[in-house]
C-alpha cells in the first residue's frame, strides 16, 4: 500500500488478484486482503483444483470505498479490464461476445470470515439480448440459456436495481410474474420452474424488464461492463446492509474489515442431467465423523443447494448417480485435507461432467465435532496437539454439556416426523412460525422453537432467539443448519412432512393440527420431532464426570473431551477456579477440572430455611447487643455450610467472600410478608416496615453494601470470620487435609476499609485458635470492584495479600452503567456499534480491561507476589479469559460449567499469545 | 531523628527543647515539632518577651506513644528532669520544695494547629500536702496556696484520673462536694467562689483527695514526679479523645501529627488585686479594625478567662486599671506584630503587677476581619500583596458574602437584649438549648440557634449543626466566640440578660419566656438578639455589585474585597467560570468575577411554565416523528434562554451541556399528577402510567441519561444543537460581539458515543449556518464524569476539543457511592477517618484525583491543547481548587456565590505551589 495522510485514505497499489489456468497471483494467507473465499480460490488454483478462473477485487477497496462517499480507486476500472481479460485467454471466450460462447461471469462477496447468506451474490453476468443469442448457439439449448438470462436479470433486478417486494405487496414482484404466466399459459400458478419453455422464459425476461423499468424508471444495462460495474458495487454495498451488521454484531466481526468481490467465470451445473451441484464437508460437521459428507442436486446451480428450496440427495448417492464425478470429488477432498489439514466445507459444480471446484473454506462444525475432529487429526498426524487446542472454539465447549432427551422420556414421547439432524443437543418449547413473535415470546420469558418453511438471514434474530431450530425443507448446510450450528442451536431440517400455514399460524403434520404457542420437542442428534415438551436429561459428558451414569469407555463425545482437556492441562499457565457457594456446586466444577473456589458468596446461605428470620431480626435490631444475638444465631449455620464446602474441595483453596448486598435485599417488601414476619419474630409491622422504607435506597448499587456493611455493623464481620475459621480448623482436624482459607472483603474502595475489617478478622482468628487450641494458614484480600479501588491498588495491595477482580461490578462502576437498567438503551448501542460484545458477558478491554490492567501493575508494585484472579461472570468467558492471561493473572473463576470453557481459553491464551 | 526500620519506629534525637531565661533551643519555624505553642513560646523567649520558663516535649514524642503501645522513649526521663533543673536554675526556685517557695508548672498540649478547647492541661502541679505549705508560707496568702491545691487536685483528678460525672449523677462529683461545702459552712451552696476561706479550701482538698480515693482505688500522688509523669501522659492521651477526633475531622488535621507537651513555671492572676489573666488580640479579630482587643480579669487566672464563667472587662479598661502593664502589653503588641507579621492573639498574665506571656499565636480571624487586615497591613508595609493574598482563609471569603438583617425588617424588629458580638452576620432561627436536639431539628430541616450559658467542646456538633450561636456568658474569646468565628458561624456571646432554665427548656429575658424551638435573629456584627425570625438583606458586597444599593466607596468590607480579588488576579493562572442557568445567575457569577460560564445545566430549562408538558409529551410519545414533534415545541423557548444567557455573557464563553436526567425526571408520579397531565394533553392515563413504570430504573445514576438519552433520541440532541447555535448566530448578529457556544456532551463514556453526537451537532450547524447566511465558530467536547472516560481519554480527545470534570458523578462512579444514599454510612466513615473530608464536597484527590490526573495525562496525549476544566460542585472548594491547579487545569467552574472564594483559591495555588 503506498504512504498516504492516513490509512484509509492511501490509495493501494495492487486492488485486482486473478487465479486460474494453474496459476494465482494470491493465496490463502491473504484472506485480509482477499477475502476468505478469494484466498481460498487462489490457493485451490495454485494447487491445481479445478477452479474456473477469475479475479478477487481486494478488501482494501471496500475501505476505500466507504472512506470516499462510495467511489472507487482511479485504476480498478483498468485492472478489472485486464482480469476479464485474463479469464478471456484462459478460456478462449469473450466477455460480450455475440457470437461465439461469450464468457459469463459470477460476482460474489468473500469477507474475511464466512458470513453465510449474509452478503449478495450475481451469476450469470454478462447475458444481454444479444449474448444470449450467442449462448443458445454455443449449447444448441435455448431453454438453458433462456433460463439463465431470466435468473440473471431476477438476481441483478433484485440485488442491485433494488426491485423487491413492497410492503403493500404479497408477493416478491418477480416471483409474481413468473406465477402470472404460469397461469397464464399453463393454467396453473404453481407449476414447477422445470416446467417453463424456453419461449415461457425469453416472455419472462421481457416481462421482467418492464417491470425493473417500471420501478425504476430505468432500462435494464445491456452493457455488460456496466452490469459487471453494478454488481461490484451492489456487493460492497451490501457489506453495509442490515443483515449484514446483525451478523457482524453476533459474531464480533469489526466494520473496518470489508468485503472483497469475487469475479469468476461462470460453470453451470444446470446445463442438463450430467450437470449439478452440491456442497460437501470432508468430515461431518455435526459429529466430526471422518467421513465424505454433504448433498448435491442434478441440473442446479449451487444457490439451489443451499436455498433449501429443493431437498438435494447426499453426496453419497453421487457414487451411483456419476461414479467418475464422486471419485473426483474424493481425491479432491483429500487433497483439500492434506493441504489445509483441517476440515474444509466445499462447494462444486459438475457442468457437463467435469467438476469445478467453486470454493473452499474451513468448515464450521458443531462443538462435538470441533473436539473430534481436532483429536482424530492428531491421530492422524494430520496437525499437532497444539494445534488441536487451538483450533476448537472455546465458546463451543458448552455445547458438548447441553442436555440430551431424558433417555426415560423419551420412550414415552409421541414422535410426529423426522428430518436431517443439523445442529446436536435436544430442546423442547413453544413453536413460533415467524422471527418476531418468537422473539417477543422469547422476551416474555418462553423457551421457544422457530418453525419455518425455511430459514433466510432475515429469521437471524428469531434463531437467536429460539432454543432449535426446525424446517420443512433443505439440508445439512442450508441456511438454518449452517447457522444453527454456528449459534449451537439445536436444529433439525427438511421435515418433509411438515405443512405450514403461516396466515393460520397453523402447523399440520399427519392430519393434526398445532396452533402456534404449542409445544414441540425436536433431536438435533437424530433429527426426530416430538409433539409436547420431552424432558431433557444431562449430556454424555454429565454422565460420565457427575451422574456417574456411564463409564468413560462409554462415551466417545466423553474421550475427545478428556484429551483435549489433557492437552490444556499441559500448556496453560492460569488456574481455574469456580463460583460455588455450595458443597455439591463445588463437587461439579472440580469434577470439571476446577482447582479451587475463586468465589463463594456468602449470602445466599442467608436465604435457606430460617435463616433468613435470624437475618431479618439481626437488621431490624438495634443496637449491638441485640444484633450480636440475632447475629450469632447464624453462626451454626454459616460454620456447618463451610465445612462442608472445605470438606468437598479436599484442601483446594476457598475465596469466600464477606456479606456484600444491601440489608434490604433480605427484608420482606409486601405487607403481606411484613406481617408475615411480625407475627413470627413478634415484632411490630410498623417498625418493620419502617425499616425496610428507611433501607430503601435511591441507587442500591451504590449504597450501603459490600464491606459497608461491615464497617457499619462489625459484629456481622466477626460472625462470619468466627464461622469460616472454626470450620477450617475443625475440617483441617477432622479429616487432615490443610485447609488454608481466603477471606475476601467485598467492595473495598479504601486501604482503610481493607484494614478495619481485616483487624477484625485478626483479632477473631486470634481466638479461635486460641479456643481451639489449634489454627490455619489463613489470607485476607479483597474484591477491586470499585474504579477507586483500582487506581489506589498500590495503597490497598499494602494489607491486603489477594485481588479479585469483581469485574460486574467493575464494569457497572467503570462504565457507569447499571447491568438492571441498560436494556432500554444497549440495543441501540450495539446497533451503532458503540459496544461490540455485550460488556456484562465480555469484558470491555479498553474501558474495565485499562483499570484492572492499572490495578495489577499498582498492586504488584506493592507486593510482587501478590495474587490476583477474576471472579466475575466474565470469568467464563473466552475473551476475557484470553485478556486476564495477558494481565498475567494467577487464576479466573466462572460458574462449574463454564470451568471446560475456561480452562480451554486459558490454554489457548498461552498458545496465542506466544507463551508456549 | 536517628535511623531506624521505619519513621514511628525510629527513637528521635532530641525530645526537649527548653525555653526561658532570654533564650530557646526552639523558634517559630519548629511548629511541626513543638506545635504551635511550643514553638511561639521558644520564639517569644527568644526575642526576649517576658515568658516564664519551661521546656516542650516533641509531638515525635506522641508519634513514639502511639506506636509504641503507649510507652516513651527511654531518655524522655531524663531530659524531663534536665528541663525541669533548667527552670529551677533559671528562676532559683525547687520542684518540690518543701521550705521555699517551691517550683510549680503548668502542663500543656500543643498541637501543630490550635486546637481550642480540644487538649487537656494540668495547673499549678507540683503541690502536694508539704509545698503547699512552703507556698503559703512564701506568699504569706495561705488562701492563695490553698485555692492553688484545691484547682490543682480538682483539674488533675479529673483530666488525669477520670474522676468525672458518672451517667447517673446530676453534677460534677468535685462540683458537688464544693456545693456540699458551701452549703454546710455558709449555709447557702451557690455562694461564689471567692467567699471560700482558706480553711474551707483546705477542707475541700481533704474531701477531694478522699473522692479520688473511692472513685480510684487509689492515693492521690503526693510526689511532683509522679504528678508530672502523670500529666504529661493525659497530654498524650487526650490526643485521642473523642472531641479531639471530632475536631481534627472537621478541620482535617491528620491523626498522625501528634501533639506536644508544654511544661513551664506556673505564674499567677490569682495572687490578689495587683494579679490578672487575660487573652488579647492585636488588631480586632471580628472586624479587623487595628486595635487593641480583648479582655482581662482581675486576680483570675487565664482559664477563668477564656472558660467564660465571669464576665470579663475589655483590654482597654487596664489602662485605667494598671497603666503601667497597659503600657507594657501595648509594647508586647507592638513587638509581636512586627516580629510575627500578621495578627497575633495571646494569653498574658499579671502577677503583682509584672507582665507574663504565656502563648502567641496567629489569632484566628473572620473572613471580614482577614480581608481588613491583610490590606491593611499591606498598606502599612508589615507584608507583600503575595502574602496578603496567601493568607485569607479562601473558605472563608463566603463570610463577606453572607447576609445582614434587611434594613427595613431590622427598623421593627423587637430587640430583646444586647450582648458581644463575636461572629458575624446575621441569622435566624429556631432556638435550642441542647446540642442533640439542634442537630436533630437541622436534620429536620430547621434553621437552627443553639442557645447555651456558655458552650464547650461537648457542644462542638450543635454548633456545626445551626446557624448562629448564642451564649449567656463568656467574651469575644470565649470557647463559642472562638469556634464560631473559625467556622464562619454568627455568634453573640455574653448575653447577660438571658436566663435559661435546661431542665424547662425555656429561656426568659425580661421577664419574657421563650420555649425551645420560638424563633430568634441575632446580629454578630452589633451584638443584639431579637425575638421572633427578622429578615435578612444581603452583604455588602452583594449591595455594591449586584443589587447597586450602595456605591464602592461606601463599603470598606467592599474595598477591601475589591483589592484582594486584584491582587488575586495578578498571579492567577486558572480561569474561573461559573455553574449558572440563566442570565441572572450568569450576571451575578461575572459580577463576581467569573469568566464565562462552564456549566449550563439545559435540563433546568425544561421545567418552566408549559414546557415541562411539551416535555412530557416528547417523552410519552412513540416514534420518532411524534417526539420530533413535541420536542420542537421546547425549540423556541430554549432559544430564547440561550439568546438570554449569550446576551448576559457578552462574549465571554459559555458551556452547555446537553440533556442530562433520566426522563423519568420529568414525569409525574402521583396518581393526581397523571391524571392531571393525561386531562392536559390528552393522553389516557394508563399510558402514562406504563410509561412512567416502563422508565422506573433500579439504579437511575447508572441509567438511561446524559448522552445515551441523545443517543436514543437523536431528535433532543438535534433541537438543543439547533437552538444553542440558533441563538448564538442571532445574539453575534444583534449584539455585535463574538459568541463562541461550547457545547458539552454529558455520560460520555466511548468515544463513539461523542462521535455519534458531535456528527449530530455538525450536520445541524451546517444547516442553521447556511439558514442564517452567517455561522459562528463553535466548540464541542465533553463531561469526564464516568471511569471509562477517565481512562480512555485518549481517545475521546482525537474528538473532543475540550474536557470538563463532572467531579460529582465521577464521584460517585469512581467510589461506587451514591450521594444520596451514603448518608447511612458516610458519618460511621468519618468517625473511623477512613474518608477524611467529605468527597462529594471536596475531591478525593487519591482516588477521583487519580482519575482526573489520568485523563489530563491520556487527553493531552491525543491533543496537547485540550482545554480542560472542572465543574463538579467541588469547583468552589478551595482545597480542590488547588488540586486542579496542580493538575494544570484551564479552569474551574463553581456556584456564583462560590466565584470569590475559588478566585482566592486559584491565586492562593499557584503561589503556595511555586508558580508564580
Amino acid at each position: 500500500m503506498s504512504t498516504n495522510c492516513c490509512a484509509s485514505c492511501a490509495t493501494p497499489d495492487k486492488i485486482v488478484y486473478t487465479f486460474g489456468g494453474g496459476t494465482a497471483e494470491g493465496n490463502s494467507g491473504m484472506k485480509n486482503l482477499l477475502g476468505g473465499k478469494g484466498a481460498n480460490l487462489a490457493e485451490m488454483a495454485g494447487i491445481g483444483l479445478p477452479v474456473p478462473p477469475g479475479f478477487t477485487i481486494t478488501t482494501e477497496v471496500c475501505t476505500y470505498y466507504y472512506a470516499h462517499e462510495c467511489t472507487y480507486p482511479a485504476q480498478l476500472d483498468g485492472d478489472v479490464k485486464k482480469g476479464i481479460a485474463n479469464m478471456e485467454s484462459i478460456l478462449g471466450r469473450k466477455f460480450g461476445d455475440t457470437e461465439a460462447m461469450p464468457l459469463l461471469v459470477a460476482v460474489r462477496s468473500g469477507a474475511r470470515e464466512s458470513m453465510p447468506g449474509m452478503m449478495d451474490t450475481i451469476l450469470n453476468l454478462g447475458l444481454n439480448d444479444r449474448t444470449v443469442e450467442a449462448l443458445c448457439k454455443a449449447t444448441e439449448n435455448p431453454r438453458f440459456a433462456w433460463d439463465c438470462y431470466r435468473r440473471f436479470v431476477q438476481m441483478y433486478g433484485d440485488v442491485v436495481l433494488g426491485v423487491q417486494k413492497r410492503p403493500d405487496e404479497d408477493h416478491e414482484p418477480f416471483e409474481a410474474v413468473i406465477s402470472a404466466l404460469k397461469k397464464e399459459r399453463h393454467g396453473d400458478a404453481e407449476i414447477e420452474d422445470t416446467k417453463l419453455t424456453a419461449d415461457d422464459l425469453k416472455e419472462l425476461v421481457v416481462r421482467f424488464k418492464t417491470l425493473v423499468k417500471e420501478r425504476t424508471g430505468k432500462d435494464f444495462p445491456e452493457c455488460p461492463w456496466d452490469q459487471l460495474n453494478g454488481a461490484i458495487g451492489a456487493v460492497f454495498g451490501s457489506w453495509n446492509n442490515d443483515r449484514a451488521i446483525v451478523y457482524r454484531r453476533k459474531y464480533n466481526i469489526p466494520s473496518e474489515w470489508g468485503t472483497a468481490v469475487n469475479v469468476q467465470a461462470m460453470v453451470f451445473g444446470n446445463t442438463g442431467d450430467e450437470s449439478g451441484s452440491g456442497v460437501a464437508f470432508t468430515r461431518n460437521p455435526a459429529s466430526g465423523e471422518k467421513e465424505f459428507y454433504g448433498e448435491f442436486l442434478m441440473n442446479a446451480q449451487g444457490e439451489d443447494v443451499v436455498a433449501g428450496v429443493r431437498t438435494p440427495s447426499p453426496v453419497a448417492d453421487l457414487a451411483r448417480v456419476m461414479p467418475e464425478a464422486f471419485d473426483t470429488l474424493q481425491e479432491i477432498r483429500a487433497t483439500l485435507e492434506n493441504h489445509f489439514r483441517d476440515m474444509q466445507d466445499f462447494e462444486f459444480t459438475i457442468q457437463d461432467r467435469k467438476v469445478y471446484m467453486l470454493q473452499t473454506r474451513n468448515g464450521k462444525r458443531t462443538g462435538v465435532a470441533a473436539f473430534r475432529i481436532a483429536c482424530e487429526m492428531v491421530e492422524e498426524g494430520l496437525i499437532d496437539w497444539k494445534t488441536a487446542v487451538r483450533r476448537v472454539p472455546a465458546d463451543q465447549v458448552d455445547q458438548l454439556l447441553t442436555p440430551v432427551f431424558d433417555r426415560e422420556a423419551i420412550k414415552s414421547a409421541k414422535k410426529i416426523a423426522s428430518g436431517l439432524p443439523a445442529g446436536p443437543g435436544a430442546a423442547a418449547g413453544r413453536f413460533y412460525l415467524n422471527a418476531e413473535r418468537a422473539v417477543d415470546a422469547a422476551e416474555r420469558g418462553e423457551k421457544v422453537l422457530l418453525v419455518r418453511l425455511e430459514t433466510s438471514p432475515e429469521d437471524l434474530r428469531g434463531m437467536i432467539a429460539a432454543e432449535g431450530i426446525l424446517t420443512a425443507r433443505g439440508g445439512v448446510s442450508s441456511h438454518a443448519a449452517l447457522v444453527a450450528r454456528q449459534m449451537g442451536k439445536v436444529c433439525v431440517c427438511g421435515v418433509d412432512a411438515l405443512q405450514i400455514d403461516y396466515s393460520a399460524r397453523t402447523m399440520t403434520v399427519g392430519g393434526v393440527v398445532y396452533n402456534e404457542g404449542d409445544y414441540l420437542s425436536i433431536d438435533g442428534n437424530t433429527g426426530a420431532v416430538f409433539a409436547g415438551k420431552v424432558e431433557t436429561s444431562p449430556s454424555e459428558i454429565i454422565q460420565v464426570l457427575l451422574r456417574k451414569t456411564m463409564k468413560p469407555e462409554e462415551s466417545r463425545v466423553y474421550q475427545n473431551f478428556a484429551k483435549l482437556m489433557e492437552w490444556c492441562e499441559a500448556c496453560t499457565r492460569m488456574k481455574v477456579r469456580t463460583n460455588a457457594d455450595s458443597p455439591k456446586q463445588a463437587q461439579t466444577a472440580v469434577a470439571f477440572g476446577a482447582v479451587g473456589i475463586g468465589l463463594c458468596r456468602t449470602e445466599h446461605m442467608f436465604f435457606e430455611g430460617d435463616r433468613i428470620d435470624y437475618m431479618r431480626e439481626m437488621i431490624l435490631s438495634t443496637g449491638v447487643a441485640a444484633r450480636e444475638a440475632a447475629v450469632n444465631k447464624l453462626l451454626p449455620f454459616q460454620k456447618a455450610d463451610f465445612k462442608g464446602i472445605f470438606s468437598a474441595l479436599k484442601g483446594l483453596p476457598a475465596t469466600i467472600r464477606l456479606l456484600d448486598p444491601p440489608l434490604h435485599e433480605f427484608l420482606p417488601q409486601t405487607k403481606e410478608q411484613q406481617l408475615d414476619l411480625s407475627n413470627k419474630i413478634g415484632m411490630p409491622v410498623e417498625v418493620i416496615m419502617r425499616r425496610v422504607s428507611e433501607l430503601h435506597e435511591f441507587n442500591p448499587m451504590l449504597g450501603h453494601r459490600g464491606c459497608r456493611l461491615g464497617i457499619s455493623y462489625p459484629e456481622v464481620t466477626r460472625m462470619q470470620a468466627r464461622a469460616i475459621l472454626e470450620a477450617a480448623v475443625e475440617v483441617s482436624e477432622e479429616e487432615g487435609f490443610d485447609v488454608v482459607p481466603e477471606i475476601m472483603i467485598p467492595l473495598v474502595g479504601f486501604k482503610k476499609e481493607f484494614d478495619i475489617q481485616k483487624a477484625i478478622i485478626d483479632e477473631v482468628a486470634k481466638s479461635v485458635f486460641e479456643e481451639k487450641g489449634r489454627g490455619v494458614e489463613y489470607r485476607v484480600g479483597t474484591m477491586i470492584e470499585i474504579p477507586r479501588a483500582a487506581v489506589t491498588a498500590d495503597q490497598i495491595a499494602e494489607s491486603a495479600e489477594f485481588f479479585s477482580f469483581g469485574t460486574n461490578d467493575l464494569t457497572q462502576t467503570g462504565l457507569g452503567m447499571s447491568r438492571d437498567d441498560s436494556g432500554s438503551f444497549l440495543g441501540k448501542y450495539s446497533e451503532l456499534e458503540i459496544i461490540k460484545k455485550n460488556v456484562f458477558a465480555s469484558i470491555d478491554q479498553e474501558g474495565v480491561g485499562k483499570l484492572m490492567q492499572i490495578a495489577c501493575e499498582l498492586g504488584r508494585k506493592s507486593r510482587p507476589n501478590i495474587k490476583l484472579g477474576i471472579c466475575g461472570e466474565h470469568g467464563g468467558d473466552p475473551d476475557s479469559v484470553k485478556f486476564c492471561n495477558k494481565l498475567n493473572l494467577d487464576y479466573v473463576s466462572c460458574s462449574p460449567y463454564r470451568v471446560p470453557t475456561a480452562r480451554l481459553a486459558a490454554a489457548q491464551a498461552v498458545l496465542e499469545q506466544g507463551q508456549a
